[in-house]
């Protein structure tokens, strides 16, 4: 008789077991909030300079599991990583975020390359090599990518708009150029996250960040087909991957994204209504989140309550506690303790 | 016996009798895309001068029924002169947005006047009497003010951002204090908008466009409440007074606010999913929208097709046809034609 390995906490959660506990990491926990982050982003020169180098990368992310025991670790890098590979400029201005040469016509879209030179990103796989080395095996690697949508919109826009409309613009006037730049990005967005599983990641996320702004036709093709040949794309090659997706934004457009896409979790944001994620998404897959990010820098009662109110809406499912949203560089770090001890303490 | 009075196609609506055509206006009709708005706008010195002069004001509140023969007129005003009639100092900086004295701690909360004084809004009031001298009978006049959620949020900020933090901050922090800013916005409100309805106005709309950042059990005490408390203040006096509400990205926590605060309508984001809306929403008021306005500005078939899928979604219930948000100054005038006539044409 062979016995089912007993999976990790995280691992288990994705694959539909709730935890007494649930496993807990947060979205950007390697980052400015932590004086240790900040020392090591002094020495790196640039922020891509940081991602590229795999100590340092290797370094600020296991920051945070030292500190807090979180059960996972992301790899510390950049959705923009791929766009690099594909031989775009890339940059990142201090405090005015990322900046590319715009790809907004069908012309300069069709010089974008098809494939991406991933030996660029070597770096960001040995960083991952020399995390999962490092890293307690109760820990659980995550790697990650930008889903080709909110990947795109930089990539058009040339940066971060309120609200991306240049990407919006662009698919509208001409969907099959932008067609083209998503089909490049959904290929060369298998072969990186299959190379960051080769490379110890356990498990993947696909941030979907700027999903919140399409409408439904617009939101089942740029988001939702694109993610899902991804999962299709990895789960060719690693039958049993782990894949969490992110579609923020999404509310009721939801069900039909994780029905659609094979993902085994979705990350869900502050304003999710619980009643509808437990019936409409958490009957499916485990849900990742959902604490605001404003109300861990408000602490107090305000985030005991809000922290209680996560676990109530969804700890009777397969739930992964997380923030809505990245973390904000002016969190205090003992509000991240509290909401540990919260968590660990209260749900177990 | 006696006959039920015709309504009006807009107001036939709000009292959840479907149209075959749709009644149409757009959010932000008045504005920087027409010619003639600018002219009068050049003339007007500040933007608040003009919101404060009643003959212009009046003048480019009738100037897009004139040239598109819309369905509803909208008072050209702007949510914040209720800060003004509390006698904050606010200002419009061009291109930049509104700027306010910061209320973002308990102390200068409790500094804020209790009572506006609404005759610093004559102006509003003359404006719409002088439009409903002017308009059509079968047009219906809009009147509107900004959520107490929303209001608070530019007068704890004393700007726009582009989360609305710091009021999400202070409502964590002190939410007495910030609760006291409500109850002051919810008061006035209710004044406000019962003197706009003897002024002329037919219906009102209440703009919550920050609903959509907070989480359920914050959405419920600052939006949905205040909101609630304002129709129920309303109806007191004008028991079948016809209200709009407008949760901007509220999702899936729309039915709550429907239920809640008694709306006759609800406008929705192109974000919403239709079945759910229909199924949770429409079946209970009429829905208002939800055209994107990129698509507007893109023109088009990708316009048809966006003009076709509201009407596909929403058009075998009561709608009001309308954009998801407001119309952007590069909006083409010839894709709004394009737009009317689709919609007139189309459902007719």
């Amino acid at each position: 008789m062979t016995q089912n390995p007993v999976l990790k906490p995280f691992l288990a959660v994705l694959s539909g077991q709730k935890q007494a506990v649930p496993p807990i990491w947060m979205m950007r926990q390697a980052g400015r909030y932590l004086p240790e982050y900040r020392e090591v982003r002094a020495r790196a020169g640039s922020f891509l300079d940081l991602c590229f180098s795999p100590e340092l990368a290797a370094e600020v992310t296991l920051q945070p599991i030292r500190r807090f025991n979180f059960d996972a670790a992301i790899i510390f890098s950049d959705i923009l990583v791929i766009p690099h590979a594909l031989e775009r400029e890339v940059r990142f201005e201090v405090g005015e975020g990322p900046r590319l040469e715009p790809l907004d016509t069908p012309e300069k879209a069709r010089s974008l390359a098809k494939r991406a030179d991933l030996n660029r990103l070597e770096p960001v796989f040995e960083a991952l090599r020399l995390v999962r080395r490092a890293l307690d095996p109760k820990v659980t690697l995550i790697g990650f990518c930008g889903a080709p949508w909110t990947v795109a919109t930089y990539m058009v826009a040339g940066q971060g708009t309120p609200d991306q409309a240049p990407a919006r613009l662009m698919a509208y006037r001409h969907p099959d150029a932008f067609a083209d730049i998503i089909d490049v990005l959904v290929e060369n967005s298998i072969e990186y996250l299959l190379r960051q599983l080769q490379a110890g990641a356990e498990a993947l996320q696909i941030f979907d960040t700027w999903a919140g702004v399409l409408p439904p036709r617009e939101f089942a093709r740029w988001s939702i087909e694109p993610t899902r040949r991804i999962v299709e794309g990895i789960r060719k090659k690693v039958p049993d991957a782990k894949i969490i997706g992110f579609p923020r934004g999404a509310g009721a457009l939801l069900p039909a994204y994780v029905e659609a896409t094979g993902v085994n979790a979705v990350s869900i944001d502050w304003t999710a209504e619980p009643a509808f994620i437990r019936d409409q998404v958490q009957s499916r897959v485990a849900v990742q989140g959902n604490l605001d990010p404003l109300a861990l820098i408000a602490g107090g009662d305000a985030l005991d309550r809000a922290v209680d109110d996560v676990l109530a809406s969804y700890g009777s499912g397969p739930l992964i506690f997380n923030l809505g949203h990245g973390i904000q560089p002016e969190t205090p770090i003992a509000h991240v303790e509290r909401m540990l001890k919260r968590v660990r303490g209260k749900a177990g």
